[in-house]
Order: structure tokens, then sequence, then C-alpha cells
């Protein structure tokens, strides 16, 4: 593919931007990649890993010059960041955003920046357990959507360039409204992840089952919360706190419908069960269908090939 | 390998029992595997895939002159398919199970059993979402746990031979207390599979979000969920059915939890959040050092090699 940026700032180096960094370079997508994060120690660890062609000291010098800026940093740090680059943007240059609350960052970095600057919030729906600079690999988005969620008067011809972008790092691309995002997620990924957390938090408290046993037996469906829940915790408490409104709608329901089963299981009744368990499966095979997932036997966790990105 | 029992009856032909007639042919570990299941279709299925030396149409003859009866039913049917064998079975011979409940299966099936023949109750910690005579396949149990709940008075050589039947399909074989097995799965199965299917139970419910986005946009949470969510719904039925009083335990422990972190989102407390979702990693880090799960990225869900047993 060619060149699509000739100059991407990468702000926050974690899983995503470094995910990014390997994947725009792999495929030839920009001229030049430059990175930055606030602690000197994941700048270090991006220096000596060649992460990025050049890693500067601050946000400000990173989007010098720079046609394509991308914050990547938590949710709640995203206005601090917009107000810190926004003397140094060029004129026609775009940001981006890759977090995973949409009107909250709308409302956080919009006001910051300058006329002339295009302002195009996106939010690739991909991840892993890992955070940090290491925690990158080129793959990360090949198959996986990313939405964008462009605000009144987007500039159309910068949406393409950025659709362009993310769709040469192998990303389905497609566009939604900002609040329709924050539902969305709420219902598929934010709600989930704070179940997950619970979940665990419940496991670690029990002092009568050993936490070796809980470890121990993992296998037996645990596990997929563990994994959920080892999610980076900056990220997500942001997550929560910003796109308050919908999870809290969400939990609401969540906690109803749990009562009904939690009720059907003291009472013993075993239709409401059967008929609840049985209604969640077609759910599942939907997923498959839409090539969202495996339906390889031992919930598709043989082994990957690609095992250096570990902890 | 050497053969261990010279026949063994498996009552019941889905995931589990299905993984043992392939892990024990693979390992040499049975003269002859006769199989039987309640419905037709399941036996001739199994017919048509070879998948025993021999199926039969009731339990009763499958039992026939076997050395080993494994009761692979749903839970709350092992009492009644216990009856049904009780009479025709040979002096000597072990009769165990697979249930992920214990002390129910112990109550239902223990009485019927004639003097002479050892009751060894057992539960593979192994599974996968899908259901049948199709979804087994010789490496379940590779390297995942099999818990024995030897009852009192259990013959110690005949448990010590099951034990070697489990190894010799890969397990690692543990003994446990019937209630503390009930209490341990409880927290690291039961309930998490009742939350699952709770929330794409809300997922399926709500009209504002369709489906068609809940399942495009499932990569980021809510997958992991719809996989466990998937399982068998006869099974999970009666688990809740047989557990209820652990699972509306750790269920009552849960729901406390989870509102101590809807408060805290609703009231802005970010410190709650962080401080509860760093703990939760600690959990995740035991369990990739216990090896029962991978580090990989990508949620381990790189394609697996092995994918002709999907739906």
């Amino acid at each position: 593919m060619s060149v699509i940026y000739s100059r991407v700032a990468l702000i926050g180096l974690g899983l995503i931007a470094g995910s990014m960094a390997h994947a725009m370079r792999r495929h030839g997508l920009a001229g030049e990649i430059v990175g930055t994060a606030r602690s000197p120690e994941s700048r270090d660890i991006a220096r000596e890993i060649g992460l990025c062609d050049r890693v500067t000291d601050t946000a400000a010098e990173a989007v010098e010059g720079a046609d394509l800026v991308v914050l990547a940093v938590p949710v709640g740090a995203m206005g601090r960041v917009a107000a810190e680059i926004a003397p140094h943007l060029g004129a026609g240059a775009t940001v981006t955003d890759v977090g995973s609350v949409k009107r909250d960052v709308i409302g956080a970095v919009g006001p910051h920046l300058p006329k002339g600057v295009h302002f195009i919030p996106g939010h690739p729906l991909a991840g892993t357990e890992h955070s940090g600079p290491r925690a990158g690999f080129a793959e990360l988005f090949e198959n996986r959507y990313t939405l964008l969620t462009p605000v009144e008067g987007s500039d159309q011809k910068a949406v393409e360039r950025l659709r362009a972008l993310w769709q040469g790092m192998g990303a389905i691309v497609e566009d939604m409204e900002a609040e329709h995002h924050d539902l969305v997620l709420a219902v598929t990924s934010h709600t989930p992840h704070l179940i997950a957390y619970t979940m665990v938090g419940v496991a670690d408290h029990l002092r009568r089952v050993t936490e070796s046993e809980v470890i121990k037996y993992s296998a037996a469906g645990f596990r997929d919360f563990t994994r959920i829940a080892a999610s980076d915790p900056t990220m997500w408490r942001d997550v929560f706190l910003t796109n308050k409104e919908a999870v809290l709608d969400i939990l609401g329901r969540f906690t109803e419908e749990l009562f009904v089963l939690q009720r059907a299981i003291r009472m013993g009744d075993g239709d409401v069960l059967h008929e609840y368990f049985t209604r969640t499966r077609a759910i599942r095979r939907g997923i498959i269908e839409a090539g969202q997932d495996t339906s390889a036997p031992d919930f598709g966790r043989v082994k990957a090939k690609r095992d250096d990105n570990g902890e």
C-alpha cells in the first residue's frame, strides 16, 4: 500500500498505539511515526524496542508537523492532552482518538482544537488484556471493526483518508453516531467488563475457597472472566466514569434479569432457566456466522503461534 | 498405555462421553467401548461416526458386562439412570459420573447401587460450548483437572484404577470432598455461567441496540460471555437446580460487590474503581502461571488447527 499520512503522531504508547505503529509500518501507511507517552519508562521502552521512528518527551513536540495525530490515552486524559497539543497543531492536520467512549471525548477534546484542524473521533473494537508499549502487535485490528463517529461538519475527504488508514491496517471501518456508539459499547463491552471485574473480585474475597483453588480450577468458566478483568485499570476506570449513563442503564437491566433467574433457582423453576438458556444460544451462533469468532473447540484456546508479547 | 478397563459403558453421548471415547481409543485404555443415549437421533449419529465399538438402545444393555460405567447425562437425570442400570451391574464394577454437581448426584445415585459395586463420583473440569455426539475430541481433558469425590468407604484400589484412566486421557486428577467441590465450582463455573447467560439475555432484549449490532461488535468483550452462554441448556438448568445453595450464596455476594461498583460509578468515585480493577489483575496472572491459560495476545483466539468440530 502507499503512504496515507506523511507523519503520524501517537500520543500514548499502550496496546492500541503500539499495534498501530506495528501495523502502519508493516503496511507502509505512514511516512514517519512519532510517538510519546507521559511515563518516562514507557518512552524508554518504546525507544529500546524501536516502536516508533522517533520518541519525543512531550506531546507538543510529537505533533509538530504531523498530518495525523492519534490520541491514545485513557479517556479521562483526552481533554488535558488536547489542550496541550492544540497550539502546536498544523493547519489541515487530522486529530483522531481511539477512546472507548465517544460523547465525553468529543466534549473534552473538540473545544480545544483550532479551526482548520479536522477532528474525527474513532474507536477500534480490538484489544487484549495486555497493556503498555510492549503489548502491541500488527495483526490486532485485522478483521475487527473500527468505528468512526464524525462530528457535525467533519470534512468528508479527511474522514475518507482516516478510513483508508484503518482499512490499510486490516480493520472493517463503519461510521456511527457518537451517542449510539456509547450505548452499543455499554452493552457489548463496558457492562460485560464491569461484571467480569465483579465476579473476579468475589472470588478474590472468598476465604473458604482459597485463591489457589480458584486459579487451579479456572478452566471451568471463570477463566474467561479473569481474562477480561485483567485489562488496564486506568483505562477502564475512565470508561465507567465517562459512559456513566449508558452503563448504569444497562446495569439496571442486568440486575433485573439476574433476579429473575435467581428467583427461578430459588423456586426450583427449571422451565424458566431452560427457556432462557436456549434463547441465548442463538446470539452465539450469530457471532460465529458473522466471522467475529471461531467455532473451534477448547474455547478456541489452542496456543497462539505468536506468543512473544506475553507478560 | 495398557488397557485399564476391559469394557467401558458410556451412558449419554454428549461432549464429555464422546471425548472420553476418542481419548480412550487413542490411548488404548479400554478393551471395548459401549455407548448409549436416550435420544434415537444421538444413537444414530454415534453409530454413523463410529463413536463407540457398540451402541445399544438401552442403558441396561450397555452396562452388561462392563467393569466401568460412566454416567454422562445431565445431573437431574442421574438418579433415574442409576435406578435403570442397577439390576444389570456386575459385581466389582465401578460406576462413576461426570456431573458438575457432586452432593446431589451422590444422593441421587448412591442409594440405587447394589453392594459390591464401587461408586466413585467424578467431574472433569473441561468443556466447550458445543454439545452432542459430534462435539467430542480426544484432547479435551489434556492438562485439565478431573476431580474425584470418593464417598465414605470407597475402595482405594477402585479409586486408583479410575484415576489411572483419567490420567491416561491426559487429565490431572485430584481428590476433593463433595461439598467443597460444589462450593468451588459455584465460584469458578456455575455463577460465572449464570452471569454470562444473564448478560447475553439483556443484550437480546434490547431493542435500541439491534441484534445485528450486538453480534457485529461482540469482539469488544461480550463475545466471551456468548461463548459461555451457548452451553447446553439442559445441563445448566440441572446444575443450578441441584447446586442451588452454593450458587445462591455466591450470587448474593456478587450482587453486593456489583452494587459497590455501581455506586462508585454513580458517585464518580474513580479511586474505588481503580483500586478494584488493579486487584483483579493478580488473579489473572496466577492463572497464566498455573498453566491453565496462555498469555498470548488476541485473547488466545488465533484460529485453532482443529476446526472440524464446529457447529
